[in-house]
């Protein structure tokens, strides 16, 4: 469906069109997209003004201001923060060093929600594991007294996939390493670059396993360790001191593009507002925040879409989701029709899946012809669109996955290197481009687009 | 000349040859050191069981022990350490944050010899010059209480030209700097990556000019700072506290093939044996010294040459050539005739030059044509030789240099990334390769090697 033919349609009939059609030449938004600057300026000038902005810190309350302003400015309705509470974790020192002959130090991060050695630090004996499964295998209370140290081979995939492979070692390693008597965990960073950035990120402790230290190695950290263990038994002395500061505030950055046709639902855009502390989180995510709202400015300046799009900056991402959870308690009430996030880095977007109740389908095939010549081909998969409207697809809304490449994504997840330098414009403008793309398309198609079979998961 | 004519020549003679040409073909060491395994046993050990081994701690004594059990082993004779003394400069703590209203932590690293900001650190506003040039056109006493910030565009290069050009930001600004009253100084990086690992190395004071705090920082930090410069003033909370520590010893490490001829004289070959103290400097300079000792137990191995081979893994080089002054002195009196060195990393050989005498030249030309198989070419430039020869040389030896490519070099020089995984064991074989057929034709050749004229710098 064209433009020119529904205009021509119109002469003829005489009859007001919906606003959508009036004003939204898909082709030409997207190609138009294609040299946009907003993306970028926001990446910019999130990372440059603000800095790091790890969750209910004071640099997030800034980066909250940051966005609202920006947001108002670039004319956007009903800009709103939500605040919420969580509980805080900061970072503190954080030293390895080999004990003996073969005295060095070695590079690493605490992971989110790690205990403390205390200032005092711990010395202990290393116990390797060549995987998580390993780790698994290993008999209870067998750990006692020792640091084990989880080493894997996380390879880089397009799709991002084997960061749920090789995750689980950060995610769950220290708990089962805890429940086995060790007094700290190392894992090898969970990341795909040979620097002396360790990748940081959050761990979870099972209920009734009292957090013990928990630290990532930079990879060639964890390679040097490897050598020495072969070499023969490995002391460290470790001193790992971050806390828990107890419940803080955070909250979500909301902002909406009106639509003509309320009945017709709201199309909800997400990034993350916050990012790990190591770094200035251009590609996690402030990148994301840049595309999702240029696209949305591009269709609010081209003409008042049918359905709301509502662009949500959530808080708090990293450290466990709170943003994401607090948006969907507090508007679990609302009509979301569909749901997408943009939390991948910057690097061009592949493909795309879409989860649509059967009478939306003709929408994802008008997608699918309108994304190819941006080089997006259409995938069989789930969406399951992105962390932050996780819950709100869960609850049964449609949702789209616009899938960027993760070849180098885990070169820079989580560690200092997450900066400026490593947002190519070139890329980043074509996701404005498939995301105005995708938001000319879902946001004014005629079709209702129901709810979905809730998801289990 | 190949071993074949000539075994058939002794055997019409009858006469004894000279020990060279019974057992050194030139092309079957060649080809035989493309599959070494020598040069990564030697890196990977010093690098793993050692670490960092700045000059003059007990690290770099470790590392001499180290290399002198190493040299015994592989069978070397006249193994020993020639200490000597050198002023010792350690880090301490590096911090750098911007103040205010975008505050937010900035990566840097002390460059050797930086002064102190004390324990409490400084606060001052910054001062931009976009190259060296710049600062040095700043009127005198413009920059009384300042933070000098010296920004470049450093560009990789084969030949690593460009460290030469860029690299007075580092050696030369801080002391410009202070002279026109800074209170310290910042440089980017001398570097061509996009890491947050800073770059150190040596900075020097002019007589007079009282040592002040002088840092690099990482690229992306040193490209932030540009970017809120544009926004208006910046000030920077600075804490950087290494320390003098008086006189302390390094040593020398010396090793040698003992030839048939010794009036034939030496043939030096160095690579240094310190590293600073960020990372395990496998790159700068462990692989060097892989390198140039797998090359000279090859010769050994296949027969008597008839020069010796002399090795040198000198110490602290990084903070001034002390090693190589200090050999130079002790050695100044033995019949040197030929010096080279490895000290570019462990990428591939890709030219050579040489400085020879002019009844010397068919050695060079034996040698483009031993070299050429591995994709060496013959260049026409002065050879340098090395910063550990480089007294030995201007003294009026003559010398080589395998040049390597320095395209990737600056990404690690001097950053916690000089570590391992930075070598790459293909390209560290044909280096071994290349420094084999050198010392093959050089130890061997018939011709006198006599002095060259001493050379003006």
């Amino acid at each position: 469906m064209t433009k020119r033919i529904l205009l021509a349609a119109a002469a003829v009939l005489a009859l007001p069109l919906p606003a959508f059609a009036q004003t939204h030449d898909v082709a030409a938004l997207r190609d138009a997209a294609l040299k946009d600057d907003l993306a970028w300026e926001i990446t910019e000038g999130l990372t440059t003004e603000v800095g790091q902005r790890l969750a209910a810190t004071e640099a997030e309350a800034r980066a909250r201001n940051w966005a609202m302003k920006k947001l108002t400015a670039l004319g956007f309705r009903n800009v709103r923060s939500e605040p919420f509470k969580m509980p805080v974790w900061v970072r503190g020192e954080e030293t390895a060093e080999v004990v003996g002959p073969m005295a060095q130090k070695l590079t690493l991060a605490a992971l989110g929600n790690s205990g403390s050695t205390g200032a005092a630090g711990l010395e202990a004996e290393v116990a390797y594991f060549a995987s998580f499964a390993d780790l698994q295998a290993a008999p209870a209370g067998s750990l006692k007294g020792k640091i084990a140290f989880i080493d894997h081979r996380m390879a880089p995939t397009q799709d991002g996939s084997s960061y749920g492979v090789f995750g689980v070692a950060r995610r769950a390693g220290p708990s089962v390493a805890a429940s086995k008597g060790a007094v700290a965990t190392l894992i090898r960073s969970i990341g795909t670059d040979y620097h002396r950035n360790p990748h940081t990120g959050g761990t979870n402790w099972t209920v009734g396993v009292k957090p013990i230290p928990a630290a990532a190695l930079a990879l060639p950290d964890a390679e040097q360790l490897q050598r020495l263990l072969k070499r023969g038994p490995v002391r460290l002395k470790l001193v790992v001191t971050p806390q828990f500061k107890g419940e803080g505030e955070s909250g979500n950055v909301i902002a909406e593009v009106p639509g003509s046709d309320p009945a017709a639902g709201i199309v909800l855009i997400a990034c993350h507002l916050d990012s790990w502390d190591l770094a200035t989180g251009a590609i996690d995510d402030a990148s994301g925040c840049g595309i999702v709202t240029a696209a949305a400015k591009r269709i609010m300046d081209a003409g008042q879409p049918r359905r709301t799009i509502r662009v949500l900056w959530a808080g708090a991402e990293e450290p466990g989701v709170f943003g994401g959870r607090a948006y969907f308690e507090a508007h679990k009430g609302d009509r979301h029709v569909l749901a997408s996030e943009s939390d991948f880095g910057a690097d061009r977007v592949w493909k795309f899946d879409a989860t649509l109740p059967e009478g939306a389908k003709p929408v994802a095939d008008r997608l699918a012809a309108a994304l190819a010549p941006l080089g997006v081909g259409r995938g069989g998969d789930p969406a399951n669109g992105g962390a932050d409207v996780g819950a709100v697809i869960q609850s049964g809304v449609a949702a789209i996955d616009l899938a960027q490449s993760g070849l180098r994504y885990f070169d820079y997840h989580h560690t200092p290197d997450d900066t400026l330098d490593k947002v190519d414009p070139a890329q980043l403008r074509q996701n404005v481009a498939a995301w105005t793309t995708m938001l000319a398309v879902t946001a004014n198609a005629p079709e209702d687009i129901g709810p979905t079979a809730p998801v289990a998961r």
